[in-house]
């Protein structure tokens, strides 16, 4: 076996060790950690180049296992492909524009998994996106309180506003913002097994009157100016480079002049003068959202700019959603057993590995996560925003 | 005379009076605000199809004599331009790297005007950028000193920090933050005239040991990492599309790892993926800032990125600038007398014309301004900024 791998790999002295499919262990390092299953010896020549890419693929189809804590897994595994490989360098992928079958496909893969499942690690209003800690110290339902109102806050949002929610999840967003702010909530998603769990909520609550939530692609949204705010979380990360000017005419078309707009998401380490990376790498392109396709922050800020709303306001969360990923990742661990019983075995693993790795890449900048606040201006180019951000903080 | 006039002129029934060579008075609407005094017959023609660059052009000449309130005249000959020759299509300029020599002949022109003039209708420590208005009610002086404290806070400076403030002006910040942080600052610029006042100032407050000023180019500007945190207020406008990854990696040079640059200025309306507008117009570019070069945002955004520093917060101050350009050419109408014997009447002549246009122009949304904060992250990817923006409204 240690013929196979590079001499090099001893030198790192990782708390790594490999039980191979024979039953024999080589400690890489002292005191390991971590223990790398070796069930398949077609494996060991992939562990001469490892990226994590290829190592979780391996684990998703079961030819490796995993044990220990997963935070280390992945930080091991991110020393053990930087020293033998380096950094991995952003691919130029080939984007396709998406067409509504598409997107519906790939967010149905993602989230129509099963609703019990995301209940086991989500938040009690099942917040799927970056929260926001006031100091770090805020549990996950607290921080994602926190997050709502933050956005509900940037938003300007007045008693008997008409406000769009733009990806609506489970409803969290629209319920708080109906509850708390006293706003008529137009909701839209992709997901059925989320609209259904969504307007249970909205009707225990008797929200009815304030909140309609609808099946609908973006691209059928109405396009006159009837809405006072536009909010898009966590969902322009599955447009598509190709759609994305279409994505922020649709959202300049639904907002009244001198609207707001919240656009929520995650963006990419690489601007297009260096490739783009796509979503979090192939592993996530593959088995976690299938068409997903990050764009930098100069990006967006140049579509949703051609679309003629104006940028006020970005704040990056970045360090908020690393947090947060460590919060998810940390509470599915602790109800392996139970998710077992929700989900296909390859789907846990998908999901255990996506959780994790993707806090520790929050925390190390391999993506970001932006808030960006635009306003539709009024036709002589003023506005009605507050001359500071203050009120934010209040 | 009227006879070359287009008929739709009558039409827009614009409060304007022609008076022309021959004493003839011709009222294009009731109760005339405004007069234009054409003093040449040649230019009957260009009134036929006016735009503002053609229109200022002339009043710099002394074709054309300008009669009532400044900012009247913009918004009437903006009126008249837009009826007749519709929204103005911006230019695709031919742009070129600029070299040593060329920047420093085009900041000398512009700053090495008149201390004196500048000192007629800048506030009191002669900050010549976008002031902060926490009410909009504020004085110029108010706001001026807001706006220092607000730079200030977003860079988070703590007492004994070096700062570098690239484009230091006279020295307002510089002196603001030694004085009121306690920092260490380093201040850089092309103008001679401004060093000179900018020392007299330190020295008069007894600063010398907390700030030193000295002419350099950005371009030799240390790159060992030696500045805690970087400031550039108003500066990069005159850097240039072709240069703006050298200003950014010198910036990013400068600064140590974990350190915060701010980047504060004017940037333009139209992005990449549409022609991108000259600073303000073929007037600007001729008579006021030659040179000058506004980046969009997202231009700029890229830039910063590629050159290895994240973005964290981006705020648009957009009407604080048109508000800042009012209270600017309001003070210098005021005192017209004075100013005559400061500079040539032809500068006086331009910036009556550059303050009240672009007071105008920022308030209609044909440029905007943006303080863009980045870190230089740690080596893991982390960095020390607070988990929220509420420290700066405290």
């Amino acid at each position: 076996m240690l013929a196979y791998l590079p001499p090099t790999l001893r030198d790192l002295q990782l708390p790594l060790r490999l039980r191979l499919w024979d039953g024999k262990q080589i400690d890489l390092g002292p005191q390991p950690r971590v223990t790398l299953v070796v069930k398949d010896p077609s494996l060991v020549a992939q562990l001469a180049h490892p990226s994590l890419d290829a190592l979780g693929g391996a684990y998703v189809e079961g030819r490796l296992d995993l044990e220990g804590p997963i935070g280390e897994v992945i930080e091991i595994g991110d020393a053990l492909s930087q020293a033998l490989i380096g950094e991995e360098a952003p691919t130029e992928p080939d984007f396709q524009p998406h067409d509504k079958a598409t997107d519906a496909a790939a967010i149905s893969y993602h989230y129509d998994l099963s609703n019990d499942f995301y209940a086991l690690w989500l938040d009690r209003e099942l917040v799927y996106s970056c929260a926001y800690f006031e100091t770090g110290k805020e549990d996950l339902d607290q921080a994602q309180q926190a997050k709502l109102r933050h956005l509900c806050r940037k938003l300007r949002l007045q008693p008997g506003e008409r406000l769009l929610d733009v990806g609506c999840g489970w409803g969290g967003l629209a319920r708080f913002a109906a509850r708390e702010f006293g706003v008529q909530v137009h909701g839209i998603t992709l997901s059925r097994a989320q609209l259904e769990l969504a307007r249970q909520r909205v009707a225990a609550e008797g929200l009815e009157q304030q909140v309609q939530l609808e099946l609908l692609d973006y691209r059928d949204l109405p396009q006159d100016g009837r809405f006072d705010k536009v909010v898009s979380v966590g969902m322009f990360e599955h447009v598509g480079h190709a759609n994305l000017p279409l994505y922020c005419q649709c959202l300049f078309g639904a907002v009244k002049s001198g609207g707001l707009v919240m656009n929520h998401g995650i963006t990419a380490r690489y601007t297009d003068g260096r490739p783009v990376a796509r979503g979090g790498g192939e592993f996530i392109d593959r088995y976690v959202f299938p068409e997903g396709e990050l764009p930098h922050l100069a990006t967006i800020s140049a579509r949703i700019s051609e679309a003629g709303l104006e940028i006020v306001d970005v704040e990056s969360l970045r360090l908020h959603y690393a947090r947060t990923l460590e919060l998810w990742s940390a509470r599915l661990e602790a109800q392996l057993e139970r998710a077992a019983q929700l989900v296909p075995e390859q789907a846990l693993r998908i999901w255990r590995l996506y959780l994790a790795g993707c806090a520790y890449g929050f925390a190390h900048g391999w993506m970001n996560l932006h808030q960006i606040l635009a306003v539709k201006p009024h036709a002589d180019g003023r506005h009605d925003l507050p001359w500071t951000r203050a009120d934010l903080y209040r």
